[in-house]
């Protein structure tokens, strides 16, 4: 059976979409630490990060590096942090997060509760630093 | 003044080496979350990982992926976590963290004492498990 993200790649559930390329994909993530939380993932449906091949494994960390970017221009942000921990959704997947402080990234903390129109924003505003 | 990654990398600071190559270098976190907790880190001094060159940023994480390789056969964990935060130190770093469940990841966790023997045990049997 197709993991959550494939069938949000699918478009067979909504997303807020941030970028995407041939191998790669990039949302927000729908319960988000901080605002432009977004998740980055390889369209090839693999477990865990460590298993893509280095071709693979090199292009989703590229493409997060440019969305990184565009994160840390959209927000103000001392560093976008990065987070793989991968016991959620069987499907690789990086965390991007921008940080003020070391606390921001604490996976414990209370999510977020954002509206539509706030997610489309944050994606957008992503999307607007993208080179 | 050389960042304490540096000093380590020069040898000016003792740590528990677990690998380096021509451009990186692993050594285990002295304040782990876990056993296995071992940082990765550019030779090359830059404080974001994300202004690493595309060239340099590749090498960073596919050297990381085979000490990840390392740390999932030496000890028992379902993955094997990856975070950077990059608040702590001034030069580019990734945490990997071998877990059993997400919570082994917060940083708020108290942190592992563990004696040099102990250090030392933890970094051989991630060196007898790299290719």
């Amino acid at each position: 059976m197709a993991t959550l993200f494939s069938r949000i790649i699918a478009g067979e559930i909504p997303c807020y979409k941030v970028a995407e390329n041939d191998t790669c994909f990039a949302f927000l993530d729908i319960n988000p630490l901080v605002k432009g939380h977004t998740l980055v993932i390889p369209k090839r449906e693999v477990d865990d990060i460590f298993d893509l091949n280095d071709e693979e494994f090199t292009a989703l960390h590229l493409f997060a590096k440019q969305i990184a970017h565009g994160i840390q221009r959209a927000f103000l942000c001392k560093k976008v942090g990065e987070a793989v921990i991968g016991l959620e959704v069987p499907h690789a997947h990086i965390h991007l997060i921008p940080i003020q402080k070391e606390s921001d990234m604490l996976f414990s903390n209370p999510k977020l509760k954002l509206s539509q129109e706030e997610f489309a924003g944050v994606a957008a505003a992503i999307q607007a630093q993208l080179i």
